[in-house]
C-alpha cells in the first residue's frame, strides 16, 4: 500500500523489510544510533559509515536550542551540517520537553519551557515542532505528542492520549520537507486497553509510519515486553513500526519478535562512556581490575576498530586515564554490537529461524549479566 | 659515520635526512605528535597512520605511573599496547619530574618525587629511567637529565649540567632494548657559553643523537631562536639533532633553519582542544561567534578529515556543545597542519629553496596572529 515501505519476509510476527527514504534505503529491522546534538557522541559521520549505519536519530529539541534549526538550514540542512549522507529520523522534541526538570506549562496549543542551554523561555507546538524538523530536513519527522509521566494515573494518560491525537492532526497539516516521511505516536502507558484505543485513533490518520511512545520510561522490562507483544501486531502491517527509546539488546529482540521494525536508544553510546561494553555473553565492565593486563580484544569475532586493533588492557588504561580515545573506541564497539545483533536478526527472519536466534541470543545475554 | 642517520640534502644549515629506527624509517626534519599516555590525545593509531605520522613521542613518567611499564611490557611493549607499528621516542621522565609541583628531592643518585596519580613516593634514577624505556621498547630512549628552572642562576644551571653529564654516562651503561637508539641531552639554559661547554661534554659520549633540552620553558621566542641558531650548527653533523618541546610553527621553522632534525610539542594537540586551530595565515579561534554560520572548511587546501567533510559552522557547534567529536576533529586538523608544514619544509630543503619557504610561511603566520 505504501511505496516507502515493504515487508519482504515474515517469521511469525517478526518482519524483514525495506524502508525507502530521501537519503537511501534502510533494511529493517534497524537500530538507529542516537546523534542528539548532530553527532553520535564521540563518532564522526565517517565512523558511522564504517560501522554500516544507514539511519540515525537526531534530537529536534537539542538542535533547536543549539545551534538552532535556522542556522542548520542556512548551512544546507542537517545532513550537510553533519556530513551524513544517509537517513536521519528526528524526534519531535516532545520527550525532552516533557521529561526535563525545569518549569514547563502545557496548554492545548503547545508547551512553554525553559532552554537547558541558556534558561530562556521557549515554546514548542505541533506546528513549530514540524517546522523545525522541516528546517532540519530530516527524512522522518515524528509527530509532536504529549508524554505523561510513567507513573501517571489512567485519567492523566487518557487526557494526554486525546491531546496527542488532536496534535497529530495538526502535525499532518503542517508542511513537510521534500520527501520527508511523518510518523505518528501511539501513547497509552502500560494499559493494553488504552494502547488499543489510541492505536485505533492514530492508525486512522495518514502517517507514513507509527511509533509506540512512552515505553521504556521506568516500567519493568516484562511489563514493556507484554505491552509491545500485544500492541505491535495490531499496528498497520503495511507501515513501518517504531518502538521509541528501546532498549537493552534483549528488549530489541523482544520488539522484533513482536513485529517492530525500528529502534533507537542511547544505551550503546551512553553505556560505552560509563565502561559498560556489550559482548555476546552479556557485557563486561572495563573498570574491573581484571581487564588491566588482559591481552584479548573485547570480543574475538567483533569486526570493529576497537576489537581489531586493541586489547582489553589498552581500553582499561584509556578508561582509567579518562583519555578521549576511550570514548570513541568504546562507542564504536557498542554501536557495532547493536547493529550486528539487529542485522543478524534480519538474516534469521529471512531464513525463517528468528525465534531460535532470539532465544539463543537472549539466553546468552541474560546468562552474562 | 652512523648507520641509523643520513643527511641527504642541505640548504644552508637546514638538513633533509633519513632516520632509521627499529620500527621504520623517518624522513627528517620531522615533527613528533605527543602521545603522553599511549595515545595522542583523542586520536587512535589509525588516525595517526591516516595523517602520515611516522614517529610519535610518549612520556616515560606518565606511563610508568599508569598503567606501569611492567604491565605494558607484559602486553608486548608500547608499540603493541597502542597498536602503533611505526617509531616511538620516549622522553626520560626528567622533565615531568622536575617540572611537577609536588615535593621532590634530588640527590646524586636520582630524584624522589610523588606520583600525580596516587600520591605515592616514587624514585627515578638514570638507570631506572633507561630500564623503563627499555621495558616500553621505544625506538629512541632519552637520557635522564636534570632540568633546572628556566630562571635559574648560572651557578645552578652549571651544577645541573655537570650532573646531567654524569647521569648521561650512567644512562649509556644501562641496557637498551634491542635496536633502541639513545639520545643525550644538552642543557645550559639560554647562555651560549654554557650551551657550548655542555655540548662539548655530551657530544663526546656515544649517543646516537643529541637533543637540546631546557628551551621553550618560558624564555622569549627570540632568545630561544638565538640560542638554537648558535648551538644547533655545533651539534655533531652526523647525528640527528632534536629540539625538545618546541614549539609554535614558526619556532619549528626557525629550528629547521638552524639545522634541527626533530621536534615535539603539545601545542597542536593542546591548542586544538582549546579552540585554537592552525591555518596558513596564523590561526583561528573556533570559539569566535563569526564561525557559527561559516560554511567554509577550516582551510580549503587541507587534506584532513575535518576539512574534507566539515564546515567551520559544524566545528563551532561541536566546540560550543563540548562534543567529544570536536576534540578529535580539531586534533586531526592541527596535527595535519604541523606534519604538512614540516614535510613541505623538507621538500623545500631538497629543492634548495628552504630560506624562501620559511620566510614566506613565517610572514604568513605572524601576520595572522
Amino acid at each position: 500500500m505504501s511505496d516507502h515501505f515493504e515487508v519482504l519476509s515474515k517469521c511469525q510476527e517478526a518482519r524483514a523489510g525495506i524502508l525507502r527514504t530521501a537519503h537511501g534505503t534502510v533494511e529493517t529491522p534497524v537500530f538507529m544510533p542516537v546523534g542528539t546534538q548532530a553527532t553520535v557522541k564521540s563518532l564522526s559521520s565517517g565512523d558511522l559509515e564504517t560501522l554500516g549505519a544507514r539511519i540515525i536519530l537526531a534530537n529536534t529539541y537539542h538542535l533547536a536550542m543549539r545551534p538552532g534549526h535556522e542556522l542548520i538550514a542556512g548551512l544546507g540542512g542537517l545532513h550537510r551540517f553533519m556530513a551524513w549522507p544517509a537517513a536521519i529520523l528526528t524526534d519531535s522534541g516532545g520527550f525532552q520537553v516533557f521529561s526535563q526538570s525545569g518549569r514547563r506549562t502545557i496548554d492545548e496549543d503547545g508547551v512553554t519551557f525553559q532552554s537547558h542551554v541558556d534558561g530562556s523561555t521557549q515554546r514548542l507546538t505541533p506546528e513549530s515542532a514540524m517546522a523545525i524538523q522541516a528546517a532540519l530536513g530530516s527524512d522522518i519527522a515524528m509527530a509532536f505528542d504529549e508524554c505523561p509521566p510513567s507513573d501517571a494515573e489512567p485519567a492523566v494518560i487518557t487526557k494526554a492520549m486525546e491531546r496527542t491525537t488532536r496534535w497529530a492532526r495538526r502535525c499532518l497539516e503542517a508542511e513537510a520537507a521534500p520527501g520527508q516521511l511523518r510518523f505518528g505516536v501511539v501513547q497509552g502507558g502500560t494499559s493494553i486497553e488504552l494502547r488499543r484505543a489510541h492505536l485505533a485513533e492514530i492508525a486512522g490518520l495518514s502517517f507514513d509510519g507509527l511509533a509506540l511512545g512512552g515505553l521504556s520510561v521506568g516500567e519493568p522490562p516484562e511489563v514493556m515486553h507484554a505491552v509491545v507483544a500485544h500492541v505491535a501486531p495490531l499496528l498497520p502491517a503495511d507501515r513501518p513500526r517504531y518502538l521509541m527509546g528501546v532498549g537493552r539488546p534483549q528488549d530489541v529482540l523482544a520488539g522484533i519478535a513482536a513485529g517492530i521494525d525500528m529502534f533507537d536508544c542511547v544505551m550503546p553510546t551512553r553505556n560505552a562512556r560509563n565502561g559498560h561494553l556489550f559482548v555476546p555473553a552479556g557485557h563486561l565492565n572495563i573498570a574491573n581490575t581484571r581487564y588491566r593486563d588482559d591481552p584479548r580484544p573485547l570480543h574475538e569475532a567483533c569486526p570493529c576498530e576497537a576489537c581489531r586493533r586493541y586489547s582489553r588492557g589498552y581500553l582499561s588504561h584509556l578508561f582509567r586515564s579518562k583519555e578521549i580515545l576511550y570514548y570513541r573506541l568504546a562507542t564504536v564497539h557498542n554501536v557495532q554490537y547493536y547493529l550486528n545483533i539487529v542485522r543478524a536478526a534480519r538474516q534469521a527472519i529471512v531464513e525463517g529461524r528468528f525465534a531460535a536466534y532470539a532465544a539463543e541470543q537472549t539466553a546468552l545475554m541474560e546468562a552474562g549479566e
